[in-house]
């Protein structure tokens, strides 16, 4: 077990980790060329143009103004700086909320940590003059400021129990007066969106197939029949993977006869070539402009017979239509109703917004979701339990005896007492952290394969799926030792009143090792979030061997954006650790301080300065960020009830025994009052804003606005000729930018996005290739933009396409 | 413990007592003077006339045809005479389907039994060749026939499992197809219903109060907001409980009036009297009548001031509303979807059929309704876990040694053999009986603090509180000994593996005790069901007392109705039974066979004849059932998965946990599937009826139509004058007819219910009175009724009233 000592030397190392970072992030910012490293999203929202412009040569590439150097830390103030109104137009409401989860804690953690050292450590410390006696007990210095060192059946348990008392009600009271807020930001946001797509369209699963009729037939006579005033028109899905591959395909290609013709640029005396088997290693050599010019040509062939087919065949139209209605209140209504007699026919549900539509996982026939989900939390049941046997492995090794055993002829190194304390310190949590570091990808491949039709969805799942992870192989596989499966037998053969006794009677123990992980995963890791030294690499590799315009370099950016699906289940640990040991070992709280801060500026920084988001859920994930701190609370709760009992303080058991329940009554009641501002729109706002945009904008033609909305954004890629791709290519930068602000963006979008879309339009009700007539669909880049004063355009889907009869 | 002997005498005097009942109700009920106990609901339904009428003195009272008396048990091909269509159109789809889960349990416990004791029987018998030596281990004679019979570490476990499988197959195949029968039947039968008031009207609670806004004109502004196109109407609730208290005292006044008069009549030359003070015991000798007389008059005076309270206070008007929408569609969607941004206002639910309204709960302020549920979840807590004492307390003195400790000088009585035979099978399920006799009753009140608005909800709720009570007392309470609150904590201290062992190891112990409670409880307590003894003494003690016209013996008339809170959970029951002995003791099985085929044959007699529903929820009880009887599977796989790792067959555990997983999932499925078709009103169905409608009647005034559907009932008595007394309660019996199938009542509809509600409608837009206005309301009891020709017009309100400026 690690010491005071060994505490400290871990803390020194990741205090010199994280400023490393720190100083590192604060010199690389400054330097004009990773602007656009440290500032992508001030490019995108067009608020800063290259510094690079206005130098000397050097000056392109290093700062030489000695003034900023002196003020390298200023990035702290500056991210402070903006208001949270800002943040919200400036990044969305995800990121504001998700800047919330920081303060919360700070709000909920602060107070708590003072009067936790305040009260619990003299009440610990003293009652250790009986204890001390019998030291061999007191397994680490950090123990004697901890419960541990409670003499059994001390009244003084009374104290603690009244600390958890007041910190769970402290903590409830911040959690419902979040919720509120969020929940309030949510509608007000929601409410000051301009018009959007989405806020008049339903997505309707399971179209049954009736023999003799198209599937858009069926969904039209459906709609105009059950919803004959508010149904406007309908948008037919097409099962379009296997020709979205072969785009993807021809990308990769397109990319590598860019990397060769500007290599050819750059040395026109020596044309590249390459060779055409396995991995380029073996095979004959051929000249590679050619080479991949032809090879997309062919590919071109192939997706113009491809697309044929796609229009032709009347199965490629999957059961799945985007339907609009000409009034949100419509939109509103179908999409909380039950449509059909049989409740697994004609399902509606709002339509994520187009750029968050997961199109692939639309192809999913219906029958296959439910078994699907089985298999998934089947899988997702195996891999938190059996995840857990190779970290416990690498963990007993950095156990050190056992490491002795398996390399002894490491102990002359192992031996020295700083390598000791750094193997000691840092190694248990900088294992779990390495192989941690995979688990989102396969994650969110298993939400995927569960048929989620939104990203947003796909990544609050995958949240969720962290989550439980997180819970069981971090939290309980810390604090029980073993592997995962060894608890859950254990558990299985444990009585109920027994599991809560088992952990609650390690956690004070734990209390070190999760000292070091918050250092090494909150302070050192998330020193290391601002730094992006990973992106900063490929940047400059992309800068050096790819890039050749502006339009290039532009795309050659990787904002990112906060990982939902990682980031908020880690939070959620800290938020565990901290309200678990906020009673048991309160010196664990100012560890947890510093990161909730640390990270606040952080994220904020980042956010202001770097992410872009992908997608706009307003805040949807606050339901599942409030249940999982009620959860947390809960999990503090038993656990103290089994530390106490044993303890021998059973008296104090009833006390404790109310205390789970109050919490769990406050949940049900948050989520009564709250929960449905997050799932549903309520009617009375849907027609508010109905009203409202009747009065401005009377004679406004909705059908010619949601035409094209949802179409699959592959279809805008056909008939492109060769020399226009370079075109095409700038045009899908701005689909790019077209991200959370649409407002923002709305200057800054292409010239070249064409939308002729009134008269596809009115030429049809709903926008399905009529398989029986098979009309000559012609894709075209042309047209000035119809609707370029209406900023809310889906300008990301820049062609489309026009019938000709 | 019983032996085989024990159990044929139990059966013995069971069967007696069955024949008993069922010979007394073949007599009786060929009896004219008896003819309203047996056959009520053909006169409510009119369909039969007073037999008394044609014959001679003697014939009026006693049946003088000896040919009747030869074909006595003719009642049970009467009663199998009916198809399932004429009895939902002779009393509801809720009696059809309540037989339904009859014919289910024979559907699925005939073959079952036939296998199990063609298969298990001698699998278990012919292993016990090996087991015999250790003759004092087996129990009694029934368990050489069951599981405990067969050798541990037996291979022959292997059969029991197999058949597990077997009977989970079957059980689930039928219980999928039964689900879909229901659902479709539901459907077809709310589609092929006339118009209602309730297809039009949802109930919106929670309204909020805008200050100088009434609650009606804050509701009427709200939906005419948000509902422009559909929103009709809406009637205000008045908070009338104190009014219908004093209704209620005045009705009880009365009877006594008429009481006495009756008696002055048949006795002229004695005035009755009555002393005044406590319990008529002390005080001063009054006349009675005059006494009577006064009394009434006095209350009269106060609820004609209760009235005008009521009128003009704004404060009785409630935070909640009927509102009516010109279309199905419109009533759909509202009933459906989420109103305001502050989703606990403004919440819509359907409303529950006018007659089903549990009108004092609409009074109780929608705070406290959670807290209500918190309190009653805990309370039902209690009373599950804590009823039991007395109960195994009388079930200890059952325990014939027990009693003989108790009552030493009972000894020479037990101890003769037919005396110990009867106590040892008939007095432990007797006890139980008892004591479960008046729990219902409790259940009823705890359903109604929780604040419930419907009295079919009320009596769902009643019966999953009555459920679980079954399932921890009857069920588990019989298997493990000791109070229920003993077992909850030997629960919590025994592991989760540990507690199926537990239960299952005593499960085939505990064969014979179930088998004389099925024998009490369903055999007898069956055929004491259709003999109506309570309502048969009851009828002639009021027939004697209080008859004096023909409309006084309709209402002496107590047809009753399947008493769904606990007939539902009993049934239950047996299927568990039957499903947890299937394997484990077949010779259970056909003693649950007798039962299931006694009950089906007795009800559906009860069901034709005599039942007169209270309400129509359309089987809105059927998820319940389906989701029991899977809950009954799931059981009895845990426990078998628990006795078999009893008997060393741990290898076979991987095969038994597969199958509650597969269980569960089925469950899911199922629920996907079908449950909307109970919760939700599909928008098409909505739209279909919709339309048909108008093409039916174009110009019917839909606001007429609902204008007083949805007003207090204890409104319609208002003014009433002293001679139109008995014109009143004619008036009364005739709501009462107007029940389950309102087509065939309409017939029978009373000349004196009276519309000119067309007035009333169009004179207002919504039916409150406006305080501040205060206008009179007169109440009148004229008119010719308007809507005669349509048999669905609520006749159960018969007055109404009119505004005179």
């Amino acid at each position: 077990m690690a010491t005071l000592e060994d505490i400290g030397v871990s803390a020194l190392i990741n205090i010199l980790v994280a400023f490393a970072f720190l100083l590192a992030f604060a010199l690389l910012r400054i330097q004009p060329i990773n602007d656009r490293v440290y500032f992508p999203k001030w490019y995108i929202s067009g608020g800063r143009n290259s510094p690079r412009r206005s130098r000397n040569f050097v000056g392109k590439f290093v700062n030489l103004n000695v003034m900023t150097y002196l003020t390298f830390l200023n990035w702290i103030p500056q991210a402070m700086r903006m208001s949270e109104s800002e943040i919200i137009s400036h990044a969305g409401l995800d990121s504001a909320v998700f800047l919330r989860i920081y303060t919360l804690g700070l709000k909920i953690f602060v107070p708590m940590t003072i009067v936790a050292l305040l009260v619990l450590i003299p009440v610990n410390v003293s009652s250790g003059t009986l204890y001390f006696l019998r030291k061999e007990l007191v397994i680490s210095d950090i123990d004697k400021l901890s419960i541990s060192n409670v003499h059994p059946k001390s009244i003084r348990f009374f104290v603690h129990i009244a600390l958890e008392y007041l910190f769970t009600f402290w903590t409830c009271f911040f959690l419902y007066k979040e919720y509120g807020n969020v929940a309030s930001m949510r509608l007000n946001f929601l409410a000051s969106q301009r018009r959007r797509a989405e806020q008049f369209t339903v997505v309707v699963k399971n179209v049954p197939r009736v023999s003799g009729h198209s599937i858009s037939d069926t969904v039209d006579q459906f709609f105009k029949t059950n919803h004959p005033d508010h149904y406007l028109c309908h948008q037919a899905v097409y099962n379009a993977n296997k020709f979205a591959k072969l785009v993807r395909k021809r990308d990769r290609l397109q990319n590598w006869l860019d990397y060769n013709q500007l290599k050819f640029e750059r040395h026109p005396d020596r044309r590249p070539t390459l060779k055409t088997g396995f991995l380029c290693l073996w095979g004959s050599k051929v000249d590679a402009i050619d080479y991949y010019k032809q090879q997309i040509k062919e590919l071109d062939r192939r997706m113009a017979l491809e697309r044929q087919k796609i229009i032709k065949e009347p199965k490629s139209i999957l059961p799945v239509a985007f339907v609009s209605f000409n009034s949100r209140w419509g939109a509103a209504v179908c999409a909380q109703t039950q449509q059909s007699e049989n409740p697994t026919l004609w399902i509606t549900n709002w339509a994520p917004e187009p750029r968050d539509v997961y199109w692939q996982n639309l192809a999913i026939p219906f029958v296959s979701l439910t078994i699907r989900k089985l298999i998934i939390s089947l899988s997702v049941f195996a891999l938190v339990f059996f995840y857990m046997i190779p970290i416990a492995f690498v963990q007993s090794l950095a156990n050190l005896e056992g490491l002795e055993r398996v390399a002894p002829f490491l102990r002359t190194v192992i031996e020295l007492k700083f390598i000791k304390s750094f193997l000691q310190g840092f190694l248990p949590g900088l294992a779990l952290k390495i192989f941690l570091y995979i688990l989102p990808a396969i994650l969110i491949i298993m939400s995927k394969i569960e048929g989620h039709i939104a990203l947003s969805t796909l990544e609050r799942r995958a949240a969720a799926k962290y989550y439980y992870f997180m819970l069981v192989n971090v939290f309980l596989g810390s604090i029980v030792t073993g592997t995962a499966f060894e608890q859950l037998h254990s558990f299985l053969h444990q009585s109920p009143a027994q599991i809560p006794r088992t952990i609650g009677v390690s956690i004070p123990m734990k209390a070190t090792f999760f000292i070091t992980y918050i250092m090494v995963d909150g302070w050192a890791g998330i020193a290391a979030e601002i730094l992006r030294l990973k992106e900063l690499v490929i940047f400059h590799l992309k800068n050096m061997f790819l890039v050749r315009t502006e339009r290039d370099r532009e795309r050659a950016m990787n904002p990112g954006s906060v990982d939902f699906p990682e980031t908020i289940p880690s939070l959620h640990l800290y938020f565990l650790l901290g309200i678990v040991y906020a009673v048991v070992t309160p010196i664990l709280l100012p560890f947890i301080l510093v990161f909730f801060a640390l990270a606040y500026l952080v994220y904020r920084h980042q956010i202001i300065n770097v992410y872009n988001q992908q997608y706009e859920s307003a805040a949807a994930f606050w339901p599942h960020v409030h249940s999982r701190i009620i959860a947390s609370l809960l999990i503090s709760q038993l656990l103290l009830l089994g530390l106490l009992s044993t303890k021998q303080a059973a008296n104090s058991t009833p006390l404790l025994v109310v205390l789970p329940v109050l919490t769990l009554y406050f949940h049900k009641y948050c989520k009564n009052r709250f929960e449905a501002a997050f799932r549903k729109y309520p009617l009375e706002k849907a027609m508010e804003k109905d009203i409202k945009d009747k009065t401005t904008e009377p004679e406004l033609d909705l059908k010619a606005y949601l035409a094209d909305a949802y179409l699959h954004p592959i279809f805008q890629t056909f008939e492109v000729e060769e020399e226009e791709l370079v075109q095409v290519r700038a045009v899908r930068v701005d689909k790019y930018q077209s991200h959370v602000d649409n407002e923002q963006t709305s200057n800054l979008s292409s010239p070249s996005s064409p939308h002729q879309v009134d008269h596809a339009a009115s030429s049809a009700n709903h926008h399905a290739y009529h398989p029986t007539s098979s009309p000559q669909y012609v894709y075209k880049t042309s047209s000035p933009p119809q609707y370029s004063d209406d900023p809310t355009f889906p300008s990301y889907y820049s062609y489309h396409y026009e019938a000709e009869p």
